[in-house]
Parts: structure tokens; C-alpha cells; sequence
């Protein structure tokens, strides 16, 4: 049995006693941009509740181009007004470079991926980078509030980064 | 107060009973991408507990460079060796075109994204065509098991969609 049919099991449960559907737009008009970590139960590390926020996750939490296209289709279709970015101490994407990573990729099946890892070597300096870009972006304006965070892995708590 | 600062609030509640921390590699070795939608509480609706598994997620749950990006690290640095993909029914991406959503950024800040916006008609076909960049894909290429589905926003059911 793989870890996708103990998933499905999972599942089967959940649904029995499941009350839907919710709306489609998120009901407190947020977004979340957080690191895929496995250790960020993102929706009980806030308390969110179903339908209340997007949530978007990627290796690293980082403002890439996708992260970029979800937020704008989350406020301009989905009239999201705030932004919490969420990265975390420990985080895998310290351990190693784009230049490693890559030529490790080039090297086992002879293409170099034409993408940036996006590895770092700070985490607070990655959360900037990323609030940056977000404050830059030409596609992402219809929000009020965007903030920054480190979530810490060994207390649970959220730290915040400001520019 | 925005529901930033009420999500911090809730996050100092969750510290103060926080258990960590857990080692950094996904314990159950496997990756999800998913939509972006409040609705889908990957954590509950799959059973997963804190440290088992990577959760990816963006604006229809596509295979986008950018999680081809995050499951090359999932699996590569990470150890991550299946993938559980969830798409869902009333999908905000069901609701507009790549040329409407980008005509409109176009219009109104004079410069239209330089990438897709990912739109599609038909979930099951949106599933489909994911599971195919993955199959395809020459940097994600160390999984046993991907498998994909539509989350049931009124039931709470996962169905899979195969090849």
C-alpha cells in the first residue's frame, strides 16, 4: 500500500461527514504565500478555516513568477486584499546553491533546467527579496497590507520581517 | 484590525501547545500539488500529520515550471518518491481565458504578463494535462507513484482522473 492509498482512506472519512460546498472567493479576502515545508500546517499554524484564504506554497515561499500569476489571479478575480508571506528557520533551500543544484540536474540527464532554483542563504533577506518583488510587480497592486514572516520549527511561532 | 493580525493572534495560541521540532525531510516521502483554493485544507482532508509531506500549491493546481521547480527539490534533496495531484470542481480557473485575464492587466497598467495565465475548461482535462508535464518532465523523475484528481468541492471526495 503506497502513501497515496493511505491518503484515499483518508479521504473516504473525511468526506462522510464533509459540509459543503463553500463559496468560491475566500471569505476574509487573504492570501498566503508559504513554503511548502512539510512541517507548515499552514491553515492550523494561522487557524484558518476552510474558505477563508488562498493558499499558495512552492519550495522556499519565494515570490517567483507563479507565485506572482496565483496572487493576481487571487485579487483580481478572487478580491483578496492582504498578503502574508510565510517562510521558516531549517528551511531545505538553505542547504543548498542554484549552481549545485542545477549542474547536478545537467550532469544525471544532460539538460541544465532553463529555471532559477531559487536557493538562499538568508532567511530574512529572502523574505525581503520576496516582499520586494511583490512591491514591484506590475501585476499585483490591489492589495492593502503585505507582510513578511519566519516561522520558527522548533516553537511554532511567526516572527516578522520588514523592510 | 486586518486578518493578518487575527491570524497572529490565532498563531500564538497554536505556539503556546507547539510540539517541534520534527526533522526537515517529508517523514511519508511524498509531494502534493494542489489548488490554491480555501476550500481544499490539504492538511484535513488527506489526514496529514505535521513532517509527513510536501505541500505545493498555486492558482489551478498546474504543473507550472515553477512546481516542476518545487518537486525536482522534493524529490531530489528531499527524498519525496510519489505525487498526489488535486485539482476541484467550481474552480476559479474554470471562469476566464488566458487572453480575457491578461487583455484586462494589459489595459489597465499597460503591460501584459509575460506568462500564462493557466486558465482551462474542463478539470478532468486540466488534470490530465498536468500529470503529462510530469510525465515529461526531464527534472522530476525520481517518483514510483503520480496519480491525480478533482476534489469535490460539494462532497468532499476525491476522484481520480487516469491517463
Amino acid at each position: 500500500m503506497t502513501v497515496t492509498d493511505e491518503y484515499l482512506a483518508h479521504n473516504a472519512q473525511y468526506a462522510s461527514t464533509f459540509k459543503g460546498p463553500l463559496p468560491l472567493p475566500p471569505s476574509k479576502h487573504i492570501a498566503i504565500l508559504a513554503c511548502m515545508d512539510a512541517r507548515l500546517d499552514v491553515y492550523r499554524l494561522l487557524g484558518i478555516n476552510e474558505g477563508e484564504a488562498h493558499v499558495i506554497r512552492n519550495a522556499g515561499g519565494v515570490a517567483t513568477d507563479d507565485a506572482i500569476r496565483s496572487l493576481a489571479i487571487s485579487q483580481r478575480l478572487l478580491g483578496t486584499r492582504e498578503i502574508m508571506l510565510i517562510h521558516h528557520t531549517d528551511c531545505g533551500m538553505l542547504t543548498f546553491t542554484d549552481d549545485e543544484f542545477k549542474r547536478a540536474i545537467h550532469e544525471e540527464v544532460g539538460v541544465k533546467p532553463p529555471w532559477a532554483a531559487e536557493a538562499f542563504s538568508d532567511v530574512a533577506e529572502a523574505v525581503k527579496q520576496s516582499l520586494r518583488r511583490i512591491e514591484h510587480s506590475l501585476f499585483v497592486t490591489k492589495h492593502v497590507s503585505v507582510r513578511g514572516f519566519v516561522f520558527d520549527v522548533a516553537t511554532g511561532k511567526l516572527a516578522e520581517v520588514t523592510l
